[in-house]
């Protein structure tokens, strides 16, 4: 009981020196690469820099005594640092300590619904994001972050917060650029790419072990931290115009619980909620794939509320939302992560840098890190996959569609929540029209198939009619249209047999047309019958009066109802296909 | 063409002498009988009794021209009238003009609304509605009609509009109580509710025919309307404080637009779409009723189209919003209607009356409509129903029971949407954790059964899952993980065959699951196959790359899949139970 809700319980006991030394190395090398990542993140959230360490530290911490991956780490990320900008922008200017405040509540609020869930049980709420509308989501997050950071990457103020007003803003801004801004973004971001398109293979042909080429083509952009920030302090180009961080407050974040605005409050909880699912979403999809890769099991569950206490740590800490992250969890599993002590060492590592070193980040460019976000989000595009469901599925196109327009030019809400309203829309509509087959017997066997793909056997006084699909509110009246019309189109019928080997729930509404279906064949002289109905469907049927009102019977197979009803009535008038 | 949107021209060129007596004499009782009704209705909405007059002329004329039921009587209807006085009263005052021409434009956007959905083929959202919802909110529905007429009855002045306040209200005002009119209400209560239950049997043993004795019985409102009015005038109890209908104009409605208001239309918008679907949804329902008793077919998106037109004719002859009505359609039916000419003979009828007659409704009280409204809505309380729905289904219950208590104590539009949301939350809920079994061969037979059922035949190194749902969103992630287990108990597996026979559709969440599912039993060693796909979901499969990609093969049934699998590997190892 307590190793489920404490699941370090269930590893620290075996702990041992291999696992101990593994883990450090991985946090070591976790600390040094995040903090870019994390100070870059804060920006892109509107925040101070300095945010995105504290929200490295705590969190961090909580995550590893609640979570149940070994090697997800929980931090600042893209995609909630740009949820997060979006709702605050609404909501206060950046900058100012309201912003900051409604971050604070934002990641309060959000850590509340996650332990809720988490204690509800309510794992399963992130199934219905269905894959086309999370990809579409990340493609057109993709977009929205590269957006958000070209003008800090080419030195044009933009004010606009919507993507086309921005992009217009953007080349009216063009001719006024920065040169010195621009120079140090471009580069950087061309740097990046190169390292990241390149740089493995060309550092294991200079004579790089494979492991030394990935360690160095990963830390690209904190060596693109240290070399602008050095070359702004060296030729003082802050006053030259190139945006720097600043001075950045030194020591450990300031401890106290959010401020409690009521109207604040409320404003901030759709999108809390909102921000808790894609979190959850992201942080428990790639959970579950590193899980699989090494045979060990992610609860959903109790992610939940490993997230959640990390957001509470976020809250209290002067953090701001966080998740698990692609980035930096990938760094820790290739790292050699073995259980979730890397991350209390990487957590221990950021916290000396926070105490120490950032009083060395004043110099770094905003350029620099705008290059080092765009490089990032520009993996979340993803055509390839748009391409697929394009020629998989138009209906899952059509969700995922809706998602990336509305994301790019609505909100990142409308985006989502019309995805998600669109598939099960979809969804419904397609059972509400089931498929379903008249079937024949295959010559001299037991089995039975579509008439219209088979060559079959049938018998003009019976109909074997299979459904594919659930009957429920949906398609009960389609269901009740279905076998009218066999009933009117052939008058010679007799019997009418529903196999249900597809059908694995009958609800109300529908039995209530099972009843009406067959009050309206017994008036026309047609008994009906029902096959292969399953176990559950049955147990529920026994609890109405259906069975007993039904004029037929229920056969176990296709071919029990066949040799039944084929021969009692008419043995002469076979035809044979 | 010109037929399918013009239905009349289907039935008018056929008409014949024989059908035109039956459907005059229809039409004439329907006329009488539908009169103390539809004032009824217009009182029940707050409005004018002379406008259930109106709502009964045009709309009822324009239905015949373009609806497909032969026997459906369009006119003012209880649930819609309720719904109609509930909207009107949030916007404005009873008896003002404002609250009139409300009524139009609430009429005009419902008309509007329907002749939309039919052209843009939108029938199939009326499946949409759950036997359980309707039959909850009807039951619902009755109570807060009985409710409303409750104060009238009893000459108890009532003002709260909501049920508790109203109750409260009407046991506080008891005492004073208007006696006269208690009298007359309670008079007319009870002689109807005995006309209804042992009028048809009583009127038989004193010698009447069956056919007479029916119609008698239903005559009982007219009865009551004109020995009340004649006792009220008579005796002049208006001016003793018996509330009457008072003086109503006389003659044919003014035409006219409803006038346009922005807010005002803005602010009917959702009401009009809620009015519309439930009315179309009761008319349909028992349009489709009717016709199917006599082997005629009806069209619910000619349905759309012949409401919304009645609507628009309500809209603009001072109406007020109308649909297909169960107590003037049986009335019809069972009255011998043949074709829709017997709504038009009822519409000159009762437009002969409006003419003519209005100035003898003067000493109609109110309470005996309250009685005659009382009287029907009592059979809207379907208790039966309720009873069946807890012992089929806790989850369609609970779906109903949400209808109901919302619609009691809340507002008519949250207990249906919040019904409809529920049904379809559950639907959802029960398809994303699907039944799966586990199946096993029944000795020398081609037949498989799940292993915990029935005594089968299983071998330790192949494992035959049976999946009893369509594959999407919804429930990806938990076929991943019943793979995942099922391949985690069981380390000497080399074969898992997804048996797909009830599986109607895989969506592309569906297909990344079968390809991470593939890709991690390839890891294991294990090899995945499918059996038994359907024509439509193999030629969609056939559109991706998963095939190509899945170590195992597709068998066309699963013991084609045994043949070929249990005995290749490990002819020794089979066991039998």
């Amino acid at each position: 009981m307590l190793k489920r809700y404490l699941p370090i319980l269930t590893w620290l006991p075996h702990y041992n020196r291999r696992l101990g030394s593994a883990d450090v190395l991985a946090g070591l090398i976790v600390t040094v690469m995040v903090i870019p990542q994390s100070l870059a993140y804060a920006v892109l959230a509107g925040l101070p820099a300095v945010v995105g360490l504290y929200a490295s530290l705590l969190p961090a911490v909580v995550y590893v005594l609640l979570g149940t991956s070994r090697t997800l780490a929980v931090g600042p990320v893209a995609i909630i640092a740009l949820m997060t900008g979006a709702v605050l922008a609404d909501i206060a200017t950046p900058g100012t300590a309201e912003y900051l405040q409604a971050a604070l509540i934002l990641s309060f609020l959000s850590g509340i619904m996650l332990l809720l869930m988490g204690m509800l049980r309510m794992g399963f709420i992130a199934n219905f994001l269905s894959h086309p509308v999370i990809g579409g989501f990340l493609s057109a997050a993709g977009v929205l972050i590269v957006a958000s950071q070209a003008g800090h990457l080419l030195g044009v103020e933009l004010n606009s917060r919507e993507l086309l007003p921005r992009l217009s803003e953007l080349a009216q801004g063009l001719p006024s650029l920065h040169l010195m801004t621009l120079t140090i973004g471009s580069g950087t971001f061309v740097f990046l790419l190169f390292m990241r398109r390149y740089g493995r293979s060309m550092l294991q042909r200079i004579g790089c072990s494979k492991s030394l080429a990935d360690l160095l083509t990963r830390a690209g952009p904190v060596f693109a931290v240290i070399v602008t920030t050095l070359a702004t302090w060296h030729f003082d180009l802050a006053s030259g115009g190139v945006a720097v961080i600043g001075s950045v407050p030194q020591g450990l974040p300031p401890l106290g619980l959010p401020g409690f605005d009521f109207s604040l409050w409320q404003a901030l909880l759709i999108p809390a909620l909102l921000i808790s699912i894609v979190g959850f979403v992201e942080s428990v999809s790639m959970g579950q794939m590193l899980a699989a890769r090494r045979r060990e099991r992610i609860s959903p569950n109790q992610e939940l509320i490993g997230l959640g206490g990390a957001n509470l740590a976020a809250a209290i800490t002067s953090g701001m939302p966080v998740s698990g992250g692609l980035t930096r969890t990938v760094i820790n599993y290739d790292a050699g992560a073995q259980t979730p002590m890397a991350g209390l060492v990487a957590a221990i590592g950021i916290g000396t840098a926070t105490l120490f070193f950032t009083p060395l980040l004043a110099y770094l460019p905003i350029a620099t890190l705008a290059a080092t976000i765009t490089v990032s989000s520009l993996t979340l595009i993803d055509i390839g996959m748009i391409r697929q469901t394009w020629r998989y599925s138009r209906s899952d196109f059509s969700a995922m569609a809706i998602t990336i327009l509305l994301t790019l030019v609505d909100s990142i809400e409308a985006g989502i929540v019309s995805g998600v309203v669109l598939s099960i829309g979809l969804f419904l509509y397609r059972t509400s029209r089931p498929h379903s087959a008249l079937v024949g017997r295959i010559p001299d066997s037991e089995h039975f198939r579509n008439i219209e793909r088979h060559a079959t056997e049938t018998v003009s006084h019976l109909a074997l009619l299979r459904i594919d699909e659930s009957l429920y509110f949906a398609n009960a009246r389609y269901l009740e249209d279905t076998v009218y019309d066999l009933v009117a189109s052939r008058p010679e019928l007799e019997h009418v047999v529903l196999i249900c080997s597809a059908v694995n729930l009958i609800d109300a509404s529908a039995l209530e047309s099972l009843d009406a279906i067959n009050a309206r064949l017994r008036d026309s002289g047609v008994t009906l019958h029902l096959a292969e109905v399953k176990g559950p469907v049955m147990d529920r049927l026994k609890h109405s009066d259906f069975l007993d009102d039904m004029t037929g019977r229920v056969f176990l197979s296709t071919y029990a109802a066949w040799r039944e009803l084929a021969q009692a009535t008419a043995d002469l008038s076979t035809d044979r296909i």
